[in-house]
């Protein structure tokens, strides 16, 4: 008997309730995901800036379609896997794709380039190496990719270091066969905690953005998008007036790292994992039949010694320590303690890696559990 | 143009080659596992020790079939999913399976009371509730599960408190219908360190276990198996003379732990993820295209300093941080460094939650390149 694998599964409600499901289980509340995506959309209308959400945290057509029913102009991806599986989000024909990652190996290159013939697909980058790259497989497909020159604007991972050096590369990606440059992209990764508690830094980016406007205007260089992102920063985005879109991933979902970074409350996030209570032969501990292998290693960013999650039911329970298979939590300061056999509901620290662990997530809405492909799951060329 | 999924592989060699590999991939280097294994079978033969390898870490069946091969009494799971898909490794018709877990839900029980009127399935616990869940489906289906009592000889997450506890217990599981009382088990987890360095744990556990068979003895309780776990301590085992089987996972594959451990060489590392350098524009640092998606965000337990992993062709670089699909690497003390294109080969600080973030892993011996599924990969449950 094996269990079900992503491609067997209807997508029909299934006889499982969140007592009796196998765990542990990735539970999705499919009426706080509509709420969370109307949110962002909301915010985004009332804005003026169009939506493109970053699907690494769902990785899901099902979840991409609502996205898109919700007014999203498309999509945003990290790597091409998830580009080919996000292209029919929503059974749509074709997905307006952003892959926010710089594409550079053959292998990758030539799959965006072949997707480019039946999807609009952009790349955003920060080399003249990967333009090339780029270009060439572009033009062995004959097909156009759109290009979003990145600018580091102050996390330190990917991105060019200055606004000249962006219109310096932004040119040269002008320049190119099968390439179309179509303006700028930045990711403010470094921004974790509210406005009030960071004002500097937002100013610090604003400028950055600002200036690298200005040089592509005086260049005459593209720049009709201007593309933000992250979900800790995508309600401030109107403090940056050049955006033109933001692709926020987490907002669908949430965790424990929205939660402490203060960007939503409990009742935000969706996705919570149904664990069983295996063992409470340890003093003043119980362990739960998820590890590292169900909720991953990372820690909670804005409060790194608050554990690995949130245990819904036990407000006072520590998840101390994971290992693979096992998560060791601390009870002794819980007026009751969960018994051997109990389930208890897990909010994990980070949503996404979590995800990108499951076959499938458990969709609960009226009542019903229905089991939802992670289509882009393990994608990771 | 979806990415082969486990299913869809056919186990025939490729036509990539290490350097044309779609990447991040995981590349196993079929020799040194082989090496790997038979150096722990010779072990263990010299020693009288059965040995029952534990699948968390290759979660493959072909692997398994190695192991037992070399002379493994049977294999070592966490996870009933797992002892579904290892039941038939080697393509054998039944494996002799220990689920070293307390199987305590009934979804859980259910499925594994069924798999035992296949094979030969033995459990680990700690609680008479998991005790009496158990016995209720062995005897809802007709059949006869093992059990091992687990004793916690100090690593403090599962296994009853002290040796009396044990017997206490055993002679709880002595009575229930559908089981057969078979002996214990123990995990001395906390051992990272070589004997010279931590002689007096060993001495702790050693007693701990001596104390346990000798109260069985005088109860009249069985422990034809005694069974002892971990890489760290395999080659210790010997220390443990009560011990008649070991269960150590790692040492298939080993990693960074195993090296900073001071348990194995770079060499004996069998598994390293091939990724491609993706972006230099950042002063001193390139970033690779495997995050913690790729290589989980698991520090180095004996050296937590060290990074996420070792970057092979350049043993100077750093991996300072990793984000989902990003992998920072500090380049600066590198007398040369990487450029955007190259490939390098990283040894992930802990191989078994890598491998289960893979569909599959690359399989290299005599010029080949075989895709080989994860077989257990995700069996959460």
């Amino acid at each position: 008997m094996s269990p079900l694998s992503a491609t067997e599964i209807p997508a029909e409600p299934s006889t499982f309730t969140p007592a009796t499901l196998p765990t542990p289980a990735l539970v999705i509340d499919g009426a706080v995901v509509r709420r969370n995506i109307e949110t962002l959309a909301a915010y985004c209308r009332a804005h003026g800036l169009a939506l493109r959400p970053h699907t690494k945290t769902h990785k899901s057509r099902f979840v991409g379609g609502l996205q898109l029913e919700a007014g999203a102009v498309g999509l945003t991806v990290a790597k091409v896997g998830e580009a080919e599986a996000l292209a029919t989000a929503g059974e749509r024909d074709g997905v307006d794709l952003l892959m926010a990652y710089p594409a550079v190996d053959p292998p990758r290159t030539t799959r965006l380039a072949r997707l480019a013939g039946t999807v609009p697909v952009r790349v955003g980058l920060d080399t003249a190496i990967a333009a090339q790259g780029l270009s060439a497989a572009a033009c062995a497909a004959g097909t156009t990719i759109g290009v979003l020159v990145d600018l580091d604007v102050g996390f330190g991972r990917t991105g060019v270091a200055s606004p000249a050096a962006a219109a310096d590369l932004a040119a040269v990606v002008d320049r190119l066969p099968g390439l179309r440059l179509d303006g700028l992209m930045v990711y403010p990764g470094q921004v974790k905690m509210p406005p009030a508690a960071q004002p500097p830094v937002l100013a610090t980016i604003a400028g950055l953005v600002a200036a690298a406007v200005e040089r592509f205007d005086r260049a005459g260089l593209c720049r009709s998008i201007v593309s933000g992102g992250s979900t800790p920063t995508a309600h401030q985005s109107h403090l940056l007036p050049q955006l033109t879109e933001i692709r926020p991933g987490t907002s669908v979902y949430n965790d424990m790292n929205i939660v402490h970074g203060g960007f939503g409350a409990l009742a935000d996030c969706a996705a919570r994992v149904v664990c069983t209570v295996v063992s409470d032969a340890v003093s003043g501990q119980v362990v739960l039949d998820a590890g590292s292998k169900t909720l991953t290693s990372d820690r909670c960013g804005p409060a790194p010694d608050s554990g690995h999650g949130h245990v819904v039911e036990y407000p006072e329970a520590v998840i101390t320590v994971l290992t693979e298979e096992h998560g060791q939590v601390d009870v002794s300061r819980c007026p009751r303690r969960p018994r051997v056999g109990e389930r208890v509901t897990v909010i994990p620290n980070h949503i996404c890696p979590c995800v990108n662990l499951q076959d499938v997530v458990w969709w609960h809405e009226d009542g019903t559990l229905v089991p939802r492909p992670v289509d882009a799951r393990g994608r990771l060329s």
